[in-house]
């Protein structure tokens, strides 16, 4: 792959509108250990699922992470997997000292 | 302002649901002067609009800007904005390689 062909996929190739983004944003505690490990593999798992979309992510004093999913039904499965809850409760109990879920329904898309 | 409250300010403090999210990703390009400037400006200019509601952003291999707002017509009205259209236009032509704006309806809200 070249770095081209790398950086493109940063952005999300996702379908017409409309389709689902789950906007996460959190700051991180003082414990991050076992996070970015955990990241991975909860990235990996979502990729596998049926609905997802894509996902778009970066960290600076907040971190953003947006998916991208087909429908709401898709959302709340991956949202209830069991793996995913476990990192959940991790997220709660130790690597965020605050975050915000928000669901929002996407209706227009443009850029290049 | 300690720490603390300056660190909270990072997640934006949005009301209830449903307002509106514009979702910008962009992977910049190799001629980034005069962005940071750019950037700064807009931001201010963005938080004197009628119903910008907030704003969270971050960047490492792809930029993530998320700004809120009130209604469809908040949205559209910033866009039109002269300062802004201006803004626009050196960021396709000269600072993103490549970009893309997503228009989203937020329906649920939560975290901590």
């Amino acid at each position: 792959m070249t770095a081209g062909e790398s950086d493109v996929s940063l952005i999300a190739e996702t379908p017409e509108p409309p389709y689902y983004a789950v906007i996460f944003t959190s700051l991180m505690s003082d414990d991050p250990e076992g996070y970015e490990a955990m990241a991975e593999r909860m990235l990996a798992l979502a990729k596998e699922r049926s609905g997802f979309l894509g996902l778009e992510s970066a960290r600076e004093a907040v971190g953003l992470t947006v998916s991208y999913w087909r429908d709401l039904e898709a959302i709340a499965s991956w949202k209830q997997d069991i793996d995913h809850r476990y990192a959940q409760r991790l997220g709660r109990e130790r690597w965020y000292a605050a975050y915000r879920t928000r669901i929002a329904r996407v209706e227009r898309e443009y850029g290049r």
